[in-house]
């Protein structure tokens, strides 16, 4: 094997694109032109939405030939917030005592630049193809309201005929150490606003009001007094949040005539969307049968989702372990992702560099880190291939 | 006896004064003129706050003996609203099939007039003079933020040297018919506000999180769910309404921060400032010992009071059930008046017009309550004075 592809340099590269969502800021297109000359067909898509900048994607294929492994990212990020508190520029990609710093390190141009530079061994070492296909799906609209990214840019190239076998989602995974944790799955995630109706009054005359935060403290009370499930093998409980209550009443001698309150429901696979909206209904009318109120939900593209372990979840995990010595934790924990899009399309398993210091001031990567994740992918494709 | 006083064409002269608080309109000028021509020693002393508009009002007495009896009340309205929607204009003073409209009928320039009607009709029956005291004590800012009102009218009169026996407050009391209801006491009244202390965090990592919104809840709840107490002999049981709940989180996918609330307490004679947040205090303390609050209590001048049945109490109920055929109810029941200051004084008792039309359109006096009402006053002062 020659000397392998220079992981901190196309890092360091990536990390100079000023690509906060929704600018491109060169990261695409230099991702673009590396594969380029690496033998895949890079295609751009631009995409549009009306009331949303337009939004540039990238796909990238080598090989016809299954079987079809993708690698799933973005290279936008979220802005730096206070540069003067950074103690490198959020986007002058300095190196100090090992550590690399730029907003992106880790979420996620670090883990773009590792797939990178592994793509680029693993074809230097086959002969300059793989046995089977190998591409690259990247988007500039992760960090955004995500409706010009994946969601569009998978449509699209199912449109065109493509199909994955199997994909690799970047996204910073691990909380303290790299080969700590994969996400095998994700909860999915569904938001409501609970409306409850009274009779305005004074506050004198109770008897002649419908106080509605009376029947809004039962409601909540009920909904947050019993756990929707106890957990599945592989997720933890769902979990509901009520994330604000709203009445707005300045008047002090005013029983109010109306109150609001909303919540987000992270669930697992016990439920589907459905069977959980009629869940808390039940609920909600069995804690209240004399309340007037109703439950309005908010449209949802984050559906619960699981990659069971078996082969595909092995060879990734036997991958991580065989690098780091780590035999990887099996997570469906925290937040939703992209993966909620490809898993519509093919089996999807998330991992990528350690997470604690993502869309915080100082974000930043070890270089060991950058090198021990490209070994891990190098690890992948090679076993994919193998 | 001569011509009794006319008591519809004081009360039409009044209701023609647009004397919306804090306009004085006329109103005091009228009752001044009509007070003085009998013999009263009138002043009309102008109070001033920074911030507030000056506010006229009237103190006007005949007799230098005891005893002294002291009608209270306001010439001051609330504004007529949309005067389109009146049957009669709001300041015309017209009356339409033996009923009198016009804003301030009932609450109340009519108890005004037949406050009037009846002293005028009692002076002209004995010689020109109570044997004793009899004053007027009338503000123009009941109805607005009562700052330059009774509060103050009552502290200049006492500093001048004036003592008050005995006081009947003009208010409207009856629900349906004059001679249902004297007001022998107020419940008071404190606003509080409930300040829950959380941490912010990820609805999809709620244990790194501490919602706020579910400590809210559960205090809520308890400070809802036992009543402060059973009631007394003249006072129904104290109650606790929460008129606003208010977080303001406008994030989904975010836990907040804080979440406040804020409530009412109408409380009765088991209770005192004091005794009554310590209580609140104590059991909020006891529902939620974990959660991170604090309540915060607004100053309040609305302390409870009870004019106990007595020989006043006895009189006026007589005069009344005499005059209307009605023995009215000693009720505690309703908002807050001014007998809240006079309390504090002298015995008050609260009697006038039938309230069902106070501050709404088309407010309005069948004249034969404002004839019944000034022979009710009149028979007060024939009794007290007797």
């Amino acid at each position: 094997m020659t000397q392998p592809a220079d992981v901190v340099a196309i890092a360091r590269d990536l990390l100079r694109c000023p690509s906060v969502t929704p600018a491109e800021g060169g990261a695409l297109a230099y991702v673009a032109d590396q594969l380029g000359r690496a033998g895949f067909t890079v295609e751009r898509p631009v995409f549009s939405e009306p009331g949303h900048a337009d939004i540039e994607n990238l796909y990238a294929r080598i090989g016809s030939e299954g079987p079809h492994l993708v690698f799933a990212g973005h290279t936008d990020v979220v802005p730096a917030g206070d540069e003067t508190r950074w103690t490198h520029p959020p986007f002058a990609s300095e190196v100090a005592h090992g550590v690399l710093y730029g907003r992106g390190a880790v979420d996620m141009k670090g883990a773009v630049a590792c797939a990178l530079a592994a793509a680029l061994d693993h074809l230097e070492a086959n002969g300059g193809r793989p046995k089977g296909s190998l591409s690259f799906l990247l988007t500039g609209d992760e960090e955004g309201v995500a409706v010009n990214g994946t969601v569009k840019l998978l449509k699209w190239a199912v449109e065109r005929g493509e199909t994955f076998d199997h994909c690799v989602l970047g996204e910073p995974t691990n909380p303290e150490a790299l080969g700590d944790m994969v996400k095998i799955g994700r909860r999915g995630s569904l938001n409501g606003a609970l409306i409850v109706h009274g009779t305005q009054g004074h506050v004198a005359y109770p008897r002649l009001a419908d106080n509605p935060v009376r029947h809004m403290v039962r409601l909540v009370s009920a909904l947050l007094a019993e756990p929707l499930d106890a957990g599945s093998e592989h997720f933890d409980p769902s979990n509901l949040e009520f994330t604000s209550i709203d009445v707005g009443n300045k008047t002090v001698n005013v029983i109010p005539a109306e109150a609001r309150a909303r919540f987000n429901i992270r669930f697992n696979d016990h439920h589907t969307q459905e069977s959980l909206k009629a869940l808390v209904e039940a609920r909600a009318v069995a804690a209240a049968p004399d309340a007037r109120f109703k439950i309005v939900w908010e449209p949802s593209n984050a559906d619960v989702f699981l990659t069971a372990p078996g082969p595909f979840v092995g060879l990734v995990s036997d991958a991580i372990e065989t690098v780091t010595g780590r035999a990887p934790t099996l997570s469906t924990s925290g937040g939703t992702s992209d993966a909620r899009f490809i898993k519509d399309y093919c089996p999807v398993i998330e991992f990528g560099l350690v997470n604690a210091s993502m869309h915080g001031i100082d974000e930043r990567v070890p270089v060991a880190d950058l090198v021990g994740l490209t070994a891990v992918y190098r690890e992948i494709f090679s076993r994919y291939f193998g």
